[in-house]
């Protein structure tokens, strides 16, 4: 018996989230299935973060302790073999026994992405918003420069465990523009429940110019409770990589 | 009345192709289905290319005669709104009586999205090609020197009429790379039947290194009367955009 940590990446649309539930398709439970087929026996994968239904990921990460008699690769390849065709293993290799991919992240990069057009782009929507008016990268800037830093994020989400501290260190919140296609990537040391497409939501009205930038430094001084409303719609929103410092 | 020239864009993954046919869903179907809620009472629409089933375009060009009291602006909105999601309009505009959107086109542009990983990408899949091993692209870039010019291109497609020519310009053949994927660009006067499709084909097997660039060459000889095997998959291939010399 060996532990096994798997890098996942999945096209969202077609789940209702990561976290196993009974009678709908979730992420965990397709792995899990796959997982079923080549002999594993356990209850439970465990994984870096549950993202949401219709969230994406091209670099999730699982761990679970698995009879193994092949090389990784072999693994990999076996698991492929088992998966639906919107779930697929990007990389397998054995960490230590008490290696669990949530607790030990040190930090997690999600990318959001938009585009900026009056008229749908059916090439776009599964994997990006749709966003009218246009939006200004110097505002969008503005506004991304006061989430970087150790803050109280309770204005943008909630704890995953009621009563769980809503303190989080963002590493990094960036927005680029190339034609009318914007990415913003925002790397972290832990997000709270909906975090990211709160603080795009925001973002947006900021850079259209209805909000003005500071809100983001006010939402973040102590005291504030409840998270502000509004959400991005899941379809932008990708999980792309987690980062330990050892394993 | 006027004549209508409207570019469309599309996901091609849940159409049996362009061309209206009973009972299956294509787009042509679905623009005169929307075009009829707007009081259009045409026959058929004219395109600039029937693209095969599963194809994406981000610029096919239709045209149509209409009674419409409004702006252009208020045309594509309100075929936007009576369009399904994976069918959208990026513009509308009125053109002279006579324009053909198939036979007054004088360049049209292809692009196909290959990536190039032994593992399938859940989030590529949907709009390029997974290919393995990998391509070469001086090899790919030796292979497509050959095709631009004019050529008797009866080797790698049959005419959309029998009897017709096989004689078709490519002004250009360019691939790209960005890490594992790859787009190849062409553009020509017209193409033959799955005539981009049977290129990429071809030349994936001369960026593995399976056939020589110069088989291109050869392929382009007169004489030559029956198209190569093998046809690269529909997901990977979208029609770009049409260029007309005056409308």
């Amino acid at each position: 018996m060996a532990h096994y940590k798997v890098i996942l990446s999945y096209d969202g649309t077609n789940f209702l989230g990561f976290q196993r539930q009974s009678d709908v398709r979730t992420v965990q439970g397709e792995v899990e299935n796959a997982l079923n087929k080549i002999g594993w026996q356990g209850r439970n994968i465990l994984a870096a973060g549950r993202t949401d239904s219709g969230v994406h990921a091209s670099g999730q990460v699982i761990a679970f302790d698995l009879n193994w008699d092949h090389t990784n690769r072999d693994l990999q390849r076996a698991l492929n073999a088992n998966l639906p065709i919107d779930i697929a293993v990007s990389s397998a290799e054995v960490v230590r026994d008490n290696f669990h991919p949530r607790f030990d992240a040190c930090v997690r990069h999600y990318q959001y992405q938009i585009y900026c057009r009056e008229d749908r782009q059916p090439l776009r929507d599964r994997y990006s918003w749709k966003v009218w008016p246009d939006l200004n990268i110097d505002l969008l800037e503005a506004g991304s420069y006061h989430l970087t830093g150790t803050h109280d994020f309770a204005a943008f989400g909630t704890p995953h465990h009621s009563g769980g501290s809503t303190i989080r260190t963002i590493k990094s919140a960036v927005w680029r523009r190339d034609g009318y296609e914007l990415a913003f990537d925002i790397q972290g040391n832990a997000f709270l429940y909906r975090m990211v497409r709160r603080i795009v939501h925001l973002m947006v009205k900021i850079g259209q110019g209805k909000v003005d930038p500071d809100k983001i430094s006010d939402l973040l001084q102590p005291g504030i409770k409840t998270p502000v409303q509004g959400l991005a719609p899941s379809c932008g929103l990708n999980l792309v990589r987690v980062i330990y410092s050892s394993q």
